[in-house]
């Protein structure tokens, strides 16, 4: 089934007149384009109106029309609403199902007042949709995590004593655009020594020395789908406790790996590698969620963490992430994506992950 | 007056126990801290409460709590409404005011429903505090612009026949990050050729030949300000009417820099270069707002647009963007940004814009 027509059986189901998109993500998941803006209406039969703008109109009616949307321009002198007004008085338009989790409660205010139609809460449903990935859309996270691995690859080798981790974190973006991506999946998290004990830590002057862990939490997109990925390597030398508390964490990775399947719930799969981590004697160095869906958006829905109830199901792309963080002296993380099965997961990750100490 | 104190001044005329920020540009914007996640409750006594987790907790403690911040770190066993409900009966919170221009719907309904108090909207008043920039930030988004104008002119002399956008925009990127930005302000627009013409044009594998304009729209940001500029350079060769849109599109952004003042219409600004473009003759081909305030955001109110009606105040930093957009052909963009005073505007933008041909 195509998006469309999904999206148009969820009208149906909610007996609404037509569903409003405005949420960025939303729009690319029934476009397949990553670089328009506007509003699109999908009406219960399967009717997709896209309404754009003077400066996306080139764009949208090259890549929409083949895929039968009408496209609709919007006059710059015509307010959204005004516009929206118009369009929907021609369609019939009485219930219109909108962006409840996507819209602000005072943009939400502002078209209540204008449009005076219903309204119905979309109440996840888009969200759902896109939680259980296609092999169309687990292709392109994949593509988007081979970007992301050829820079790393081509970044490790050229890290040298004294390089700060702006110019590492720099290099590495560098790379992935090079290599395809669109944009860093998000900031991208590259950080030595003592910092690498800040989980979501900002690359800054730091400099690169010999016995530092080197952590580099960082990803790709292609296509408007995300890759995530974390690796930790040692430079030049590394303590015996560096080494124990990096196996704790891939233990627990492998944990919570061995663990995850369908109909499993999202906070036993944190639970299989908090397990670990906690055996060991780190439990309390273990402070943050282990996973989160990952999509269109970097943190999507459902997240594996211990307070997530929600039952794994097929096609949810999950990160397996555990870390273990010692103020003032270091941090390890590991992070691979993994496709929840009714099996074994499918590890969306190549990049290899056994201890490492680079140019030791 | 300093930040805090000013939205404890918006709490006390509201008439309410206590305003809880949320959404990260506020948070910056209170904080002065790029790198935290969090919320924050401001009281009317000028009191500041910071509530993180484990993933910040290091970062808040250092940077925040020689604010004056008292910082709060939530255990992730619970969850942050459990965590806000104590905090707030402990406080004897009853009308907490809060972001109506953040919060989605979804995500009010459940706050509403959990925590079981009254709720006033912030109506803007945060944004409108944000509006009118102080010296401080003016020159964190003049690092940011300057950040911008040493990559683009590191990059100019090595384009080359046959370099695609996408490779030139990756080297724009990677120069702001070396030079101390913390991210590409928006998705950075390089654009060769016939692809010009598209305002928000993707780069791409167009190649670059003689003959073509090269369009870059870019900023950098620094400590969370942004910085937006637009160029337009001709490469090796350029013909007689591509000159004629350039010093068109020069000259209606002159007019609305001479014309840009505090009190004018916001629209009237954008007026001024419009009446520039119609008279020559290309009046439909600007298909889009002159401009848009700038600054924890790259795209604020007021804007510039026909249909704003707001006057311009002093500190408001607006872009002065006008474009001539020919389909098929080419289109030229010059931006700058403007902070508005009482008198001619401070123009924040110094790389050259008079008609170039680059190794011509």
């Amino acid at each position: 089934m195509n998006r469309i027509e999904a999206l148009a059986a969820v009208v149906r189901e909610e007996g609404c007149d037509a569903l409003l998109l405005t949420g960025e993500v939303n729009l690319i998941y029934v476009t397949k384009a990553t670089a328009l803006e506007g509003q699109c209406l999908i009406f219960p039969d399967g009717r997709a109106v896209f309404v754009t703008d003077g400066r996306y109109i080139e764009n949208a009616e090259q890549q929409l029309i083949p895929l039968g949307f009408e496209v609709i321009t919007r006059p710059q002198t015509t307010s959204l609403y005004e516009f929206l007004q118009t369009l929907l008085r021609e369609n019939g338009i009485q219930k219109l199902m909108y962006e409840d989790d996507v819209l602000t409660v005072d943009e939400f205010a502002v078209m209540r007042e204008l449009l005076g139609i219903s309204f119905q809460p979309v109440r996840k449903k888009v969200r759902s949709l896109r939680a259980n990935k296609s092999e169309e859309e687990i292709a392109c996270i994949i593509r988007a995590q081979r970007i992301a691995e050829t820079a790393l690859e081509r970044l490790l080798p050229e890290l040298h004593t004294g390089i700060t981790e702006r110019e590492a974190a720099a290099r590495l973006n560098y790379y992935m655009a090079l290599g395809g991506s669109e944009k860093p999946s998000f900031d991208t998290i590259l950080l030595f020594g003592e910092n690498t004990s800040k989980p979501h830590g900002v690359p800054g002057d730091r400099a690169l020395q010999e016995g530092d862990f080197i952590l580099a939490d960082f990803g790709a997109v292609y296509q408007g789908y995300h890759s995530d990925m974390t690796r930790t390597v040692a430079y030049k030398s590394a303590t015996d406790e560096m080494r124990k508390v990096y196996e704790t964490v891939l233990a627990a990775q492998a944990a919570a790996q061995a663990a995850a399947r369908e109909n499993m719930l999202c906070s036993d799969m944190h639970n299989a590698a908090a397990e670990v981590i906690a055996a060991a004697g780190y439990g309390q160095y273990f402070t943050h969620a282990l996973g989160h869906s990952v999509g269109l958006e970097i943190h999507e829905s459902p997240v594996a963490s211990p307070r997530c109830n929600t039952p794994l199901t097929r096609g949810i792309v999950m990160t397996d992430e555990p870390g273990i963080y010692m103020a003032g002296k270091f941090g390890v993380r590991i992070e691979d994506m993994l496709v929840i099965t009714d099996d074994a997961p499918r590890n969306l990750t190549l990049f290899p992950k056994e201890f490492t100490v680079l140019g030791g």
